[in-house]
């Protein structure tokens, strides 16, 4: 069952679109810079770090509607990564999301301020979902320092620096875990807190969100590793054979060893929520897992 | 008096300096991206933006430790822009502050990576600072969206775009003032608005402490557009005669009008705080338009 064929996933994720149109247009940015953001805005992505945010909030009893900021600037943050990642200095990717990068339509300088100007304003966006919300356990400033050290320079611009500096290195699975961990797996657990701490979340239950979206992460990079080596470039919209050069699970273990590392994984996320009434959360989690069946 | 020999703003500089050496070793960055970031906080600018956040926060009695992490933020926002300002892809520029500009040191990639990062943890330190302080009229998420304006794409970020692309084009009078009141102005506003919301200012003396940075931020831009003509690489720091394919307002109105130009906004930026007590902004002032004197 593809992301995009699952009901309540197809209709979170039209919310997040429109969300992001809406954004896209109210931006008053420049015409050269306003194309860029733009087309970045309507690039045609799962949303699942979005949707994360919004299942969260949604299983704590709280609309959708009320976090779509939030959840859209997880969006934001997420489609800025992939912006650098695919630029001729880091990635040099030809394609995304099934159409051309950014820097290949915009140009490289466009395109890196198309980037910063989307995780700046990603910040702006989740303190206007906190000002509506106003939960009463989580002050913006503790939901901010989540968001920030989940980019930063612990998180997943760490992450993206220990990647690309880790071609030709020799395989290592500390270090691979300590890439994914952070490129992927940070924004993750940044996206899934986000929507519990706005939907006034108690920590416990807040922790064991945060050890299902830690895992989730992982488990989604490593089937990202595997449609790497075993997709065709329709089928997941960007380059393959990318990772040619650089360490994967998939190097480590094998494609079949990399599936079931991401099954386990997937298993290890749903023992975390056990016992929270989270369907949607579980269904995500199986939706991952079934990426690379 | 050239900015560094006033004993006031040496002090405030020294305090930034050191407030910025411990955020650089407490960052925890992989190495590759330690580096990058060490050098970028070590580089010696002359820390005019985050002079500015302290110097407003004294004027209305907050003792200058209060609003480090703030006023640090602002240097990291302006540095990150910098760094981005040098690539290959803007200005390709060789020289940054007396030393070779970043990605000439550490490569494209962390160079981005280590901009992105700077913007990136700007916003905790602003959260930071909030959290200490707590001013009452000033909730976190007011003070967050001006810093969000000032850098996003109808601030610095705009103001950059519209700047590498109006190269070659005709001289104009507003183009020009719409690129230097976003890259320059915008931040310089929002670095004194900080300073003012931290230390709980009123409305009123707020928007009389904005048309004054928003006046000094043009002045100080003008003076860089003369000192890029008339100045050394040595004096200044950086690659002189870049802006020879650039609008500046030495193009349209020479530099002996530039250098009118410039006292002239000094002048409107001393008026509009005319009555307040902060001697230290009418130092600053001064001290702006006598960089061309």
């Amino acid at each position: 069952m593809p992301l995009s064929l699952n009901e309540y996933f197809a209709a979170r994720r039209s919310l997040l679109d429109a969300a992001l149109n809406r954004i896209a247009n109210a931006s008053g940015a420049p015409p050269v810079l306003d194309a860029a953001l733009k087309r970045a805005f309507a690039s045609p992505g799962k949303r699942v770090r979005g949707i994360l945010t919004i299942a969260v909030a949604e299983s704590l009893g709280v609309r959708p509607e009320k976090v779509l900021d939030a959840a859209a600037a997880m969006e934001m943050i997420h489609t800025s990564s992939l912006i650098l990642d695919d630029l001729p200095a880091m990635d040099d990717a030809i394609l995304r999301r099934g159409e051309p990068a950014l820097h290949r339509l915009v140009g490289e300088d466009i395109a890196i301020l198309a980037a910063v100007a989307l995780l700046n304003h990603a910040y702006g966006f989740v303190a206007q979902s906190h000002a509506a919300l106003r939960p009463r356990r989580w002050p913006l400033d503790q939901v901010l320092q989540r968001v920030v050290s989940a980019v930063g320079w612990d998180g997943s611009v760490a992450g993206e620096s220990v990647d690309l500096h880790s071609e030709g290195a020799s395989l290592d699975f500390d270090t691979l875990e300590f890439i994914h961990s952070r490129k992927t797996g940070a924004l993750f657990v940044a996206a899934a807190s986000l929507g519990g701490m706005l939907a006034n979340i108690h920590p416990a239950p807040l922790q064991r969100i945060e050890v299902f979206a830690k895992n989730l992460g992982l488990a989604f990079q490593i089937t990202d590793d595997i449609l790497d080596v075993v997709g065709t470039p329709e089928q997941i919209g960007k380059d393959v054979g990318k990772d040619e050069q650089r360490l994967t699970f998939v190097k480590l273990a094998g494609v079949e060893g990399a599936r079931k590392l991401s099954a386990e994984l997937v298993e290890t996320s749903l023992q975390a929520i056990e016992g929270l009434k989270a369907p949607a959360l579980r269904d995500l989690a199986i939706l991952v897992r079934d990426r690379v069946r």
